[in-house]
């Protein structure tokens, strides 16, 4: 990319649109800073998420903007770029144009689809309203408004039963998000809460994580996912391992023909691709990630490139995971590509996914890290994970700030950000209010 | 108090009832911790509200938790006490309970009337609509996410006039939030969002601050308001005083018979108090608050305690003002005679309060500090402002991040909260997810 300048050609530079500023869309902006293109990158939201601190925030943690920061801002001093605030609803692939829902349209001559995931019940979309996932800072802090007021119901519930279903935290999948939840769920009731309730002791809360799977963490190593789980039942999580989720109700779920009664379950298991694949009327996979060739091109289309969460890519035989590094990763190729094919030259090589290795974390103080030859676990695993991800951390104060936050909270045992806030439809509310004043 | 110990006596501890844990109930609770009482503390909310710096929030420099603390860690070790989350509906003066909008009923012998204010528009209640106000999370949270917008539909608004409109700012009321907000909302503008945008400069932003009386910040001393005046023209602030607000439409507003064309008008002008007065049948100001006798009881009734914004009291001919400092004495002060009468003894002394000063900042690094007979401006009262509010944010991380974050925004004239958070009636928001997912 050094050799490549900004051309003050008369004519009009070819256009790149960027659809999605998550990992993959924001790294081929980037990328795109000296090339001779104009970038406009489009995305539903103001602000670029770190997508692997959102737990963070759904347990009280971190604060929204810790773990968010103004896409305009990331890209500010990138002179050939600009950034549109709108929800894309469909792509032309033949008229090489973007719609939007307020009726815009952005020609390209070079398109990066970047949409990312949300979750995927499986075909069992009637679970979702009783099993929400995470994926937004809206999931996130409903979910975090529903487990702080689950404490506050039951303390001041008369009725044992009803009581135990609202102690009664349920996460369906045992990847990564699913471990980490809980553990962090463990410990906002058995460590940060412990105190505070004069009725109910929210130690005795229940923390269940079920898994279809025989064992968690699939993408780890077996000695770690083991040592994981030891580490999940050091903070009184009870692991379920073999147990598929036959159905999901208001009163809970049901494994193994049994109902189990909790107000609050948590969908930490399969993923679906956004609709960009549709849209593009590309050939997808089962969870919806349109297939694309070695350039991450759409089979046809050299000027599309479909990158991050949005595609079903593979490397020897096995599919490139979903994860941050390999949005990233796939991001920077498709500006790469763009920055050749701009100035008339093939695509030097084919996309090649470096796996640097897959991290975790099982509450405050406890990791596992798997480099591939090295691996080991614990509280230096846990130590790694936070760096890691503090330097991940798309080049602002967030990071002094998480880095901040993190320790205070390792030292306190305190969560920051116990915030329960509320929309109209709840009775603990302001009456006075005008509808104006809801919307956030 | 610290004659006064715990009784082990076998008989019922008398019930204190705390409606309200702002500044004046919190202070309340606290001072009840060694009373021989069992303490109930009602609130609505979850948290603590550290009220004047909320328009910090709305102006995206801090996150909302940065400003809240749960109620029940501050008051956890605190045995004798316990914290409900209810909102309080009413109050049986002669039954001596209170109601709440979930049918629960609280006895209480003693009880502590602090509900706060909301803001009041005169009588033309139809213009908060188009005027929000800011007493609470929801509200600021509800103005950032206005103010952002505005600019982001400017960027792509091919109107020149409706440009305008999105980018003109006016504040109605120059008290101390109105003068704090709009040094702030104009430094978003100027310097914050200076770069960000490629259609709009946002340096071109109009921000006006009206004022019906002759001049602003009229609780401080005239010279101080001169300099705060001159800090707020160098932000580039537009003030008019002895202009009164004739309309508040859709459009904007009308001041002396002119529409100026606004998309954001912001409300920082009158306070109502909270409806309490009328649940105690209590005869009220203007302003909706209760009048108290010289013990801060409503007359006649010893064991009933109105404080903070909620109550209507004088000093020497002046009406006591509705800011922090004075709720928090007035809380102190209805625990001490509470303790004392428990104990059988008449309140030693009437309520007297202790003017500190007054205190408030135009921007980034210019306030002004009224302290009686010490008076001083600019830079060293910007450092004063910021290290009262520090020592006065109540005890815990809090003091750290928000001096933290003022320091960083100080150096990098960033802003760390520019979040803009959706509901389920923006376009610009995931189709798939259910309903429960919106609630915030």
């Amino acid at each position: 990319m050094d050799t490549v300048h900004v051309q003050s050609s008369p004519t009009k530079r070819p256009q790149v649109v960027i659809v999605g500023a998550g990992f993959a869309g924001l790294n081929a902006a980037k990328a795109l800073k000296d090339a001779p293109v104009d970038v406009t990158v489009i995305d539903r939201n103001n602000h670029h998420l770190f997508q692997p601190l959102l737990y963070q925030v759904a347990t009280a943690v971190l604060s929204p903007a810790d773990i968010s920061a103004p896409i305009r801002s990331l890209l500010r001093k990138q002179k050939n770029t600009r950034v549109v605030l709108a929800e894309v609803t469909g792509i032309d692939r033949d008229q090489q144009c973007v719609l939007t829902a307020d009726g815009r349209e952005f020609a390209y001559d070079y398109i990066v689809v970047a949409t990312g995931a949300s979750h995927s019940y499986f075909g069992n979309d009637q679970w979702a309203p009783y099993a929400p996932g995470m994926k937004t800072i809206a999931d996130a802090t409903a979910l975090r408004r529903k487990i702080l007021l689950a404490f506050e119901e039951a303390e001041h519930e008369t009725d044992p039963e009803r009581q135990r279903a609202l102690l009664t935290f349920i996460l369906i999948g045992a990847g990564p998000t699913g471990v980490e939840m809980a553990g962090a769920v463990a410990e906002l009731a058995h460590v940060a809460l412990a105190q505070d309730f004069r009725n109910i002791d929210p130690r005795s809360a229940r923390i269940i994580l079920v898994e279809a799977l025989p064992r968690i963490l699939p993408v780890f190593d077996e000695g770690l996912a083991k040592k994981a789980q030891e580490g999940l039942h050091n903070l009184g999580v009870e692991v379920r391992t073999g147990s598929a989720v036959e159905e999901v109700n208001e009163h809970g779920v049901v494994i193994a023909g049994k109902q189990i009664n909790a107000t609050t379950v948590i969908w930490t298991a399969g993923v679906s691709a956004s609709p960009a694949g549709k849209w593009l009327g590309a050939e997808t996979d089962r969870a919806g990630r349109a297939k694309v060739d070695q350039y991450l091109n759409l089979p046809g289309y050299p000027n599309i490139f479909i990158v991050g969460d949005t595609c079903a890519a593979s490397q020897d035989g096995k599919p490139i995971p979903g994860i941050a590094p390999a949005a990233m990763q796939g991001g920077l190729y498709a500006a790469s590509v763009i920055i050749e094919r701009v100035a008339g030259k093939p695509a030097s090589h084919p996309f090649h996914y470096h796996n640097r290795g897959n991290l975790a974390t099982v509450g405050r103080s406890f990791g596992i890290a798997d480099l591939g030859k090295i691996k080991f676990s614990g509280f230096p695993a846990w130590l790694f994970w936070i760096l890691v991800h503090i330097m991940f951390l798309v080049g602002f104060r967030n990071r002094f700030l998480v880095l901040f936050q993190s320790l205070w909270g390792y030292i306190t045992f305190q969560r920051g950000a116990r915030l329960i806030t509320h929309d109209g439809s709840t009775s603990v509310r302001q009456k006075q209010e005008t509808p104006e004043l809801l919307i956030r």
